[in-house]
């Protein structure tokens, strides 16, 4: 919980009287029905205590990512749940030993940094550069990884959006340094499976996934993650760092069935994220403004002129994001919405910088209007 | 989330097939309605984040509890709000200072010592004694306090359901240790005003007052908690501890809904758990079982034969209290539940020590038909 700071996040809504929210980058084909109706049934079985052990949906987890036994360890027992993904980055910076920084790979969630201020571990940065586009790129495997008790990264990174090579995945695993892979933005991708993610959790049991189901399947307030582990040495170490039943029963019946429908539901969402993805980047283009090559339900923009202050006059909220590490003014990450919820914003961008709707343009909104 | 290891608490109905639960001690009427139409209400709301600062509920939970503005603090942010009390028993434990034990007022509730131990601080026990009937007494205030990074104690105790004198708590708090009171079953018992709350937060800014929904609203599925003190620092410092959106959108707008009902609720619930209580504790007597005069909505029961085990085979669990420190065999905790539940346990109680069902006892029954 937040107290007497200022939210450094995106998709506060409730201090802000926004029309159209494009500061939180959610699936924008919403809750699936079978998750809001298992919400509503759930309520009933409320009155008592969770599974502490989230059994179901731990085994449902392990099936869904085809995960197998590990020296041992049941595929289940590869997979723990967390009150959101943000819980489980603290619980896995509680779990890090405290005489050594750990590395964020930056720009970055800001809670990495929060996590590790919290279990009183110093955070070390590893900047990725504008002229590098944001990529990551094989220097980084000229660091001496001993030093650090854990590197930090995301692929899909936020706010960048850009993916890492699966391969550079597998070389900095390779190097035994403790691997936070944030992959909660993957699943709305078009090609996660190229991560052949069960290979990766067997192989290196230095190496940790972490997922959420709050993007993917727009349940941010439900509040549900999971990470993944072939180590369950460090595993139990994380579980004991947080209370017994943090997750909800409604929480694991809401991620069960989310997982019953998942295959259609992010084939089916990754496709027309990467569709409007594709326009709004022409789009945002030909106003001028600067987008790296993403491949998430969400873009960092680059202008010179100001636009979350002007956007947020007119009832749109963007991500300012002069608060990352490695940014600075200038940079807005919008998520990316519905066709209809993003000509809006295209508009509304238009005007701010006084640029009439090109001929383009208009014959672009007149074919998808058929 | 638990993982490789035995659940050290009641309330596992997962892992056995009881047909009636007394393990967890949860407020027989069950969850109020207007928590489970918010809860089906809130499914609709959960596709975003929640309010990472609660601060509608914070809001309504300071007006519950009648907390005034103290020493330029507004009430609401005297209120931390949890993902369930025992998450904020982690925080709390976080925020300490790493270099002294602290004291945990035992037999108590086992997340103390794991938050602690979480923590990487020393867990120092105060015993009661069995002698004193379990009761804290003002013995207690003989310790040099200084030593210790904070006190833990509950009221009433968890398992013991003995209440702490009120006198003895400020005389605590003046010592200036820093102090979790755990009222997280008071609002069950007879007389939580006795406590003046308010006053409490008030004046001692050392002394924290936690409590929960779980019990006195049957929510413990949903997870949520609170937590009243008036040191902002402190407050922040466990903010900081645990992830931005920890509390779920379903949670604050059951517990907003807990609230609306909440006098009327708990001055039923209350009358009604003390005279099941009353009329248990003449019956455990009549089976030769001792109890002690606890207040909540439970009772430590201690008996030369064992209980846990032949009660567990007719599908009937009960808290085994073996793995309370300062408890040992023979030990067991029973919720107060609906009397044809009690009748229930009773009834197999006097079938596995052989008792005949009393002619009083047919009297009693036959007077509750009516």
């Amino acid at each position: 919980m937040l107290l007497n700071q200022k939210n450094p996040h995106g998709g506060d809504i409730y201090r802000h009287s926004a029309l159209l929210d494009f500061s939180a980058s959610i699936n924008p084909a919403g809750m699936p029905d079978a998750v809001r109706q298992a919400l509503m049934d759930a309520a009933a079985a409320c009155n008592v205590y969770p599974d502490p052990y989230c059994l179901a949906l731990r085994e449902a987890i392990a099936a869904a990512e085809g995960l197998a036994a590990v020296r041992g360890t049941a595929p289940a027992d590869c997979v723990l749940c967390g009150n959101g993904a943000a819980e489980l980055i603290y619980s896995f910076a509680y779990a890090l030993p405290k005489d050594r920084p750990a590395l964020i790979v930056a720009p970055a969630f800001l809670e990495y940094a929060a996590a590790l201020a919290a279990a009183g571990i110093q955070a070390d940065y590893y900047l990725l550069s504008e002229r590098d586009g944001f990529a990551l790129t094989p220097k980084i495997l000229d660091l001496d990884f001993t030093a650090y008790g854990a590197v930090f990264l995301a692929s899909p990174n936020n706010p960048t959006g850009l993916t890492v090579e699966p391969s550079l995945i597998r070389a900095l695993a390779r190097t035994g340094v403790r691997l936070l892979c944030d992959f909660c933005f993957l699943d709305l991708t078009q090609r996660p499976d190229r991560y052949a993610i069960p290979e990766l959790i067997a192989r290196y049991p230095n190496l940790a996934v972490l997922n959420a189901f709050t993007k993917s399947y727009a349940m941010a307030g439900v509040r549900l993650g999971y990470l993944l582990c072939s180590d369950p040495t460090f595993l139990t170490r994380m579980s004991e760092k947080v209370p017994c039943w943090n997750v909800s029963t409604l929480a694991q019946r809401a991620g069960c069935a989310a997982l019953s429908c998942k295959e259609e539901w992010l084939r089916q969402s990754a496709a027309r994220i990467a569709e409007e993805r594709a326009r709004m980047r022409s789009a945002l283009a030909s106003l001028g403004i600067i987008t790296y090559p993403g491949e998430a339900n969400f873009l960092l923009l680059h202008s010179a002129y100001d636009l979350a202050g002007p956007l947020n006059d007119r009832g749109i909220l963007v991500r300012d994001c002069a608060n990352y590490q490695g940014l600075g003014n200038g940079y807005v990450r919008i998520a990316i919405r519905t066709a209809p919820e993003n000509d809006r914003l295209l508009a509304a961008l238009r005007e701010i910088l006084r640029i009439p709707a090109s001929p383009d343009q208009a014959v672009l909104e007149e074919r998808r209007k058929k």
